[in-house]
């Protein structure tokens, strides 16, 4: 067999069997070796950007690692924004990179790029196997770093002549070691800074935000420490029957008000808390001046064994509150950000994913959804904007049984906005929510915060986005999928649950 | 001033006075200082492609820099493919990056990233100014090192701290030199290479591709002797009153028997051709073996002049021949290959600008303009397909005196199909030609070219764009763009006609 051959079928024994891409000629033998691997799906994107968006959102969703399947140099660099954000969110990722031939290497044929850097921006792991018979212990290799705890950005620079060559074989992919245990004593020190009387709070992130996770952390506060999780989380388990868990405000000076008081801050599985971007004359550094911060786990560790065994220890035989089942009324009336929340609120079905990159627009969703039935809620990570309908499409593709719903903000759709054809090529089960305010809202904010505020006509009109005003419901049409325009709330909640009803995609216009 | 405001009027001072924009917060003291330098014109993209796509088409018909504004390392990615792109065309861009402030890089925040190295990828000249006072020199010496013989792409990563920070001034663009002159005895060997009857064939590419250049090749090749274009040029001369080139086929056997019997192969700011792709068992170098590769010019080099007194040396007191006013007649019947192309050439407007992204479906069209109004085109010159929208809008700022036609593949416009917004938002006089074959057709080719033919279904499937069928009429209206779609021949010479009677932007797509 050759060596693209090998490749997926080492990836498909490896049980990564779905492949996102956005091949080209470079590649062509690697899109040929699909028809030999039956097991292998390929899932096309029409940009790069939704091809490593969804491996994150597929990611997330199936708890083991998809591959992409990119077109050199520049069509990796199509999708570093959301590969940096798969990295944030710590997701595994097998990405399968063609390159020139070694002997076309050097002749600075047009498509000739510097592949390393591109690709070593973004990957926690690389490697470039020269011929057929390297190429799957290679991808072996990079499949277990994906799947390792913590995981990786894996990638392997599949050169054309490696891809062609016969010499390839299937390659045994080892079982990657489980999370690492956290120390005892570790714990122990936690528990004795409790014990004290110690201000204690709690920041959670990563694989600490599970249902056993929120469970055990839910069991520790009981006593009203405060507790949070990291603003912009992988992954959530949220809703009725789970602990609540408030998220840190994006904002600094929300964040400081949170955090004021606390003595220790315990991560679990979440960074030092920083500001999202710096701003002239604040400290980046959120927790108070003097304040103990102390991991109870790190990435890659066990996040929910340590909170169990500390809360064991802290809180033993006792069970946590849980949100109660109480969804917000079904809205009237005009629409609005609150009565659009209290809409998704009221309507949304059990099992859930919520990909979430409604900015400013959803500022009342997670409140409003708090106490809805159970779900999960994936955020934006690394703040590249353009994950939110790529993820969606990742997750369905993830989770045939559950319905997508992605909340999407106007301006962040535009950047990944390819992703709409995917989810009608494959017929997937997801709502998209599109909040049209026609600008950049969360610029408008940040402009007067960064200390630039004033009289600004030109910049002004730089954050705006009704000029001519973008039609969400004729792109949407345009890429075949069904869409329609809210009217008011009870229309928007009629809409939302007619689309769960239906199997395959739709789109909601709400007009702000 | 602040720093981001000595930036600006850095820029605007050295007349670099449009700027392509696709913000974020950490670029608000950039934004906020358009209104503070009013010969700065901020053209909005919804994504980064469009950005530097549109920085490429704007250097190539300007012939001086633009400048773009990008957030940070992963907005700068999604700039990557065009950027890549203009690095082959050697177009001169100044990239200014926003990125954290000095202070608060090192703390992980969630848009922290290798921004060093992804910038590095495709910048030719990076600095990182650090304090306000440096940036002014910073972007100073990035606008000489673009306007440079050859251009170069050059990133300013500008801090957050640096850019709100005051301190900094305007600074003085140093006039870049002209480029080099070719060392005349290098002219004298080629010269006798000809004289004593050997058999010469030029390829020219770059700024030999010129009116004046062309005429000067059109003089040299008066005899007989064999000359080609490079297959993608940045920008070409063509039509009525032009000397007409062929240029070398994309495909390596027809680029092989377009140069069989050359003896010495005078490259023109051309590269030593080789094979877009390398193919099992095919070199990859397109010149005859043994054939004698000479550069008359190099980048960085005056190729016309080099041209001329070549031409001057060989062919003295002579007159090139040059193509006459022969379009094709308007076409009727069914739209195919050859019928829009007659089409175009048919209503092709004096002066017209070309942005061809066609791919396969273009076959016919630069054939069949070849007689038609002399007009420049500009060809996808780094084979990262989504440049033709981009370019099209970048080439429509910089002259906005002259209409251009982008001719764009479905397949290749989903990539910045966003840009449809920008020609919108800045009345720009674009006609659309949108080839809707509705596959990646390229592609099936390529298959079959690479040694993967055969029985694959899941492979062609892969290929293929038609399920569902994108509405690209709905898109353009989607994003605010006037659209139709041409019923036959006759109709289609009727759109394009009408679209160049009338202001800004006009989709036609023309399904195949």
């Amino acid at each position: 067999m050759n060596g693209a051959e090998a490749a997926l079928r080492t990836l498909a024994g490896g049980g990564v069997d779905v492949c996102f891409a956005n091949p080209g000629t470079s590649e062509m033998h690697a899109v040929a070796a699909l028809d030999a691997v039956p097991a292998m799906r390929g899932v096309l994107g029409l940009f790069e950007g939704v091809v490593t968006g969804a491996a994150d959102g597929y990611g997330r969703m199936a708890g083991r690692p998809a591959a992409t399947l990119l077109h050199l140099g520049p069509g990796f660099g199509n999708g570093i924004a959301n590969l940096h954000n798969a990295g944030k969110a710590r997701t595994g990722i097998v990405n399968l990179v063609g390159d020139h031939a070694g002997p076309h290497k050097g002749l600075d044929a047009p498509l000739e790029s510097d592949i390393d850097g591109i690709v070593g921006s973004v990957s926690g792991w690389v490697r470039t196997p020269r011929r057929a018979e390297d190429v799957g212990p290679a991808v072996a290799a990079a499949v277990a770093a994906a799947s390792g705890s913590p995981a990786e950005i894996a990638t392997v620079i599949l050169r054309a002549d490696a891809a062609w060559s016969e010499g390839g074989s299937e390659a045994v992919v080892h079982t990657p070691a489980p999370p690492r245990q956290v120390d005892g004593e570790r714990i122990e020190a936690i528990a004795k800074r409790i014990a004290r009387g110690d201000r204690v709070g709690f920041l959670l992130g990563g694989g600490a935000l599970t249902e056993p996770g929120l469970a055990a952390a839910g069991r520790l506060v009981a006593g009203g420490a405060p507790y949070f999780m990291e603003t912009f989380p992988a992954r959530v388990a949220r809703g009725a029957g789970r602990v609540a868990i408030e998220r840190l405000g994006y904002f600094a000076e929300q964040a400081t008000e949170q955090l004021a008081g606390v003595e220790v801050l315990v991560l679990a599985d979440a960074a030092d808390p920083v500001s999202f971007f710096a701003y002239p004359g604040r400290p980046s550094r959120l927790a108070p001046v003097g304040c103990d911060v102390v991991a109870l786990s790190r990435p890659g560790d066990d996040a929910e064994a340590a909170l169990e065994t500390l809360a064991d220890l802290v809180a033993p035989g006792t069970t946590p509150d849980v949100a109660p089942f109480d969804p917000p009324a079904r809205p009237t009336g005009a629409l609005d950000a609150v009565t659009i929340a209290a809409a998704i609120g009221a309507t949304l079905p059990e099992g859930a994913i919520v990909s979430d990159e409604a900015v400013t627009s959803g500022a009342f969703c997670a409140p409003l959804t708090a106490n809805a039935a159970p779900h999960d809620w994936l955020a934006l990570t690394g703040g590249a904007i353009g994950d939110g309908l790529p993820v969606a499409v990742g997750a369905a593709v993830a989770r045939s049984d559950r319905r997508v719903l992605a909340l999407e903000a106007d301006g962040s759709a535009m950047y990944t906005i390819q992703a709409l054809w995917t989810m009608a090529r494959e017929s997937l089960d997801v709502t998209v929510v599109l909040f049209s305010n026609h600008r950049y809202a969360i610029l408008e904010l940040e402009m007067d915060r960064v200390g630039a505020a004033g009289e600004h006509p030109k910049a002004r009109s730089l954050l705006s986005l009704d000029n001519p005003p973008i039609d969400a419901v004729a792109l949407a049409r345009g890429f075949g999928v069904p869409a329609e325009r809210a009217a008011d709330a009870a229309h928007l909640a009629d809409l939302l649950e007619r689309s769960y009803a239906t199997a395959g995609p739709t789109l909601i216009d709400v007009v702000l």
